[in-house]
């Protein structure tokens, strides 16, 4: 058996690894996004991005992580400030060395756990900033980003990872297909909804009017540091390294992430001719993410083939509900909403299907997060729209949000077609 | 010592995570290429990378470890499907504790070789695509990469690492100059032989067009992406962790490869003005990759200083090996072949001058496998040619791949240049 | 505790794995600039970046590292040259494993602890390129980046981590608020004041010219970049991972760090409406860097809710640089000196607010090393601009270094606005 003292040093170095590289993801979304939107809007996907990471950072320092982990019941747990290390964890880096046996009792580093939380709030929270783009202003956008990484997610995950009702239950959510893609989902569809298409998106003859990436090496990029960090979502999820066993899971883990990633990828530039008409860049792209969430629910417990299969069908998923939201008149500029929450629903069943467990009992935790999330997001969007008002006008928008709100371009010397408005 | 089962934990974990570096290294391929491409051709180069890393990782999955790592016996191993953990991990998983001695006893998590050994054939793969870009078909492309991945590649790797004939000879190349790089080459060149340079490359007159990167931030992003990888390339080489001599070799080669990148740089720029007529940004980010490529064989043999000059000439030889290429009218759009092909010859052999070994051997491993892979790649596309099709008409060529063939453009909002065609 | 053996595994592994990830930063300064600059000048920028950590790497191995941990008196070490690994490390790599028992004594291997400092002295370097872009010449770049790596910055830290003179008086930094950043502010300042401001960037009526990024995406990215490295840079500055109140320290200097980031970019963000006149992207991701630079002098010894706080006046005390810098027509065109000096002298005295720790010391420290990068840079800035000169000729600045002196446009079938000149 490994001591204790080096499992504590390996878990927590766990922790901080694969924490720093869940972070990188946040770059990940600001990349998909900034390319994936029209040029006129791409900068206030910048800020928009870098924001989300500095308030969720501090909105779960200060709130979220105690209503997550801190003396959970049922619903949430405490509303306590100022978390921090432990008594024992203070005086032994005051090199009081006594100190050291009961600090290596706990496992790891208090708050290197909180750090891989941290970084889980930010991934929830970027799921929705690029559903939304391109007409949401951007202090309502930032407040709803607040109350979702303080409260909304913080909730969803005393249900479960913090030991809740839902872990009562025996919901299982490995490194959150729903807790996490499912949250950043459904908060996105509930935005999209009461926000409304962009301007033009949806012509009145009904013809969908195509808004291209107006960056499609910057989207690229952003799916491969999405993909280069998922290694870390997943991985560290397993919470551990202490062990000879939590190293043989971290690998199951992995290798389960990459193939369910590279099918999705494949799988949906396959379906893509046939759903879109053509082999879609953006649908393979948006194939590896919708692979990736729907592995994530559960890495640990599938055979590798079945990561296969989950991936695939995950990518399948996907790219129909990228035309099943145009179908509807649903705006969701990026394609989060079928990517995370779509695929997020299939993995978390999935997991069943792959490895045993209980269908309803997943289906429950699926609805019952959908549920919560999606009316705590509505009122919330819906407040917002009352008070800031959630939408720039139409000035604005038409002649984008970084020249109209906030007087810095993405590409300021470049010349850019005019953009023809026929709605 | 360090205790078996905290040697299991090291040596898996250093797989993990320096593997998932190497994976990154996609991302630097595909920006790398994306940039040096001209504009109308890049998003075609994104969709192709995206892609060879998902069709490699499932290949190598299904077919080429197998081949390359199962029972070998001089050529190439098994052809066995539905690889995956050993019984007595998958024991471990189920919290079955009596198997924990018999799977400490493995050194590491079996599936974590694998996932290392995975990203690299992608490595392989990714050459490729930058040699041939510009008019090389989709599917045509994909088809060899399928190829490639799941047949050549690994039987290269059955000869050598997979303990094959060559490495019963005393063929030494530590992270794969020739193995990896060598074979990526080698195919780049069989397919810019048989396809042919871009239209317009070569004027009738002799002179030839240039075709500068579209976008040199990317490159250079790229460049710095694929150095960056390449710690985990080379570092994760090792194969282990677990004792204080592997962290010693570990730090040695990680110092080596950054030396030698380093005046990989220098010594290309600084030949660049005298070779190529100016200072040459190109030559000089292809500089270290050279480095790089040069120093892979044999980072852990060889003093700091031999490091320095072995990164050195690799530059200088990519330089040269540019010019050498343009004057025999050879269409390589982002310089693999020097960088690759060259440059891994030139490291191959530099171990022996370096650290001892013999000369004649390194010679053997280059030359063998350089035929096997030429003749092999050679066949293989124009069995490609002769029905698929290579090459994508002369109007989808004059159009570019994004707008002719793809349907999706890489700067859809941008204004660009037209370009001239005097050939 | 952990064995010695286990603990010079992860000492060694610390050092190479946040070593390069602080590697990795050099691409973040190399975006951040890169996207900054106007277009005409981004190519030179990616080269003079891929320069500087080439440069960097070698001098550091060759000079640097020698004057600044070898045999350090009070003011400098040894000049000696091939420095490498020890002699028992070389016996063990050969398989001497009586080597072992004072290999292990040592706590890591030799060269990882140079390879994490060689990383460090890049980033210094780095600091440099950012704020005297678009006008210097870039040979007279080149030979001031070497001076700096070889001598100005090695001479502080052999004042200061080599044990010298500072140490001795008690001068606390972890990571380098002063050593690395104030460094790098301080030859940056002295060469922005040698070199003048760009042409047209004050007019003669007292009116500033704006030059906003030219492709805020990249920019984004780039401070991504230097967030997430800056993980390994402010936990690798532990320097030791092996025990488990180095895994609690290093969890906290990871937790603080975060915090400090983001509360300087919602700090800078909420001030820039005041300072600048609108909510500002640009003083917003300066802000992130401030806030880290800040808390970089004392990551260790700070409550995480201080860690808020030196974050967040970081910030600020950015953002106000910005524009005093701008008033008194000083040019540094990513804003460098306030991100990095200025808060980097914040960071340095708050380490005693916060933590206790005598303030007249670290204000010693601030000023003797300000005093000497400052007047030891000057010197070398005039002695290049008497020899080999400074500046680019007018035509060159017109029209750009990557047209007028690379030959090498960054994005040459874009179609790009004149810019006007009125001065």
């Amino acid at each position: 058996m490994v001591d204790l003292p080096s499992q504590f040093v390996f878990n927590t170095f766990a922790f901080l690894i694969w924490g720093a590289l869940v972070m990188w993801m946040c770059a990940g979304f600001t990349m998909l996004e900034s390319g994936a939107v029209r040029t006129k809007n791409a900068s206030m996907i910048c800020l928009k991005n870098i924001g989300i990471y500095s308030i969720a950072g501090l909105a779960y320092f200060f709130i979220g992580y105690n209503i997550m982990y801190v003396d959970v019941g049922n619903l949430f747990g405490a509303f306590e400030f100022l978390y921090g290390p432990s008594g024992d964890e203070k005086a032994l880096v005051d090199e009081n060395f006594d100190a050291a046996a009961s600090v290596v009792e706990t496992g790891f580093a208090k708050m290197s756990q909180w750090f891989f939380q941290m970084v889980f709030v930010a991934t929830a929270a970027s799921i929705v900033s690029g559903a939304i783009a391109e007409r949401i202003k951007m202090e309502a956008f930032f407040v709803f980003t607040l109350v979702l990484t303080a409260f909304i997610y913080p909730i969803v995950g005393a249900w479960t990872w913090g030991g809740g009702w839902l872990a009562k239950e025996g919901f299982q959510d490995f490194a959150g297909s729903t807790i996490v893609h499912g949250t950043g989902g459904w908060a996105a569809l509930a935005g999209v909804l009461v926000i409304g298409p962009r301007l033009g998106k949806f012509k009145k003859d009904g013809a969908v009017r195509p808004t291209p990436p107006s960056n499609v090496l910057v989207v690229t990029l952003g799916v491969f540091i999405l993909w280069f960090g998922w290694f870390g979502f997943n991985g560290g999820s397993q919470l551990a390294l202490g062990t000879p066993r939590d190293a043989v899971v971290m690998t199951i883990v992995l290798v389960n992430t990459n193939l369910a990633a590279a099918a999705g990828v494949i799988a949906a530039l396959a379906v893509s001719r046939q759903v879109l008409g053509r082999i879609d860049l953006f649908a393979g792209l948006n194939g590896a993410i919708a692979g990736l969430v729907a592995i994530t629910a559960g890495p640990t417990m599938v055979d590798h083939w079945w990561a296969v299969v989950i991936g695939a069908v995950g990518g399948v998923v996907c790219t129909v509900g990228i035309k099943a939201l145009e179908m509807r008149r649903i705006d969701d500029v990026v394609g989060a909403i079928p990517a995370h929450l779509l695929s997020g629903i299939w993995g978390t069943l999935a997991v069943t299907i792959a490895a045993g467990g209980r269908f309803h009992i997943q289906l429950l935790g699926i609805v019952s997060v959908g549920a919560f999330v999606f009316i705590a997001s509505y009122i919330v969007w819906k407040a917002i729209d009352a008070t800031l008002g959630l939408r720039v006008s139409e000035e604005v928008e038409r002649m984008g949000q970084d020249a109209g709100e906030l007087g810095i371009e993405a590409y300021p010397e470049f010349v850019l077609m005019p953009e023809p408005y026929d709605d």
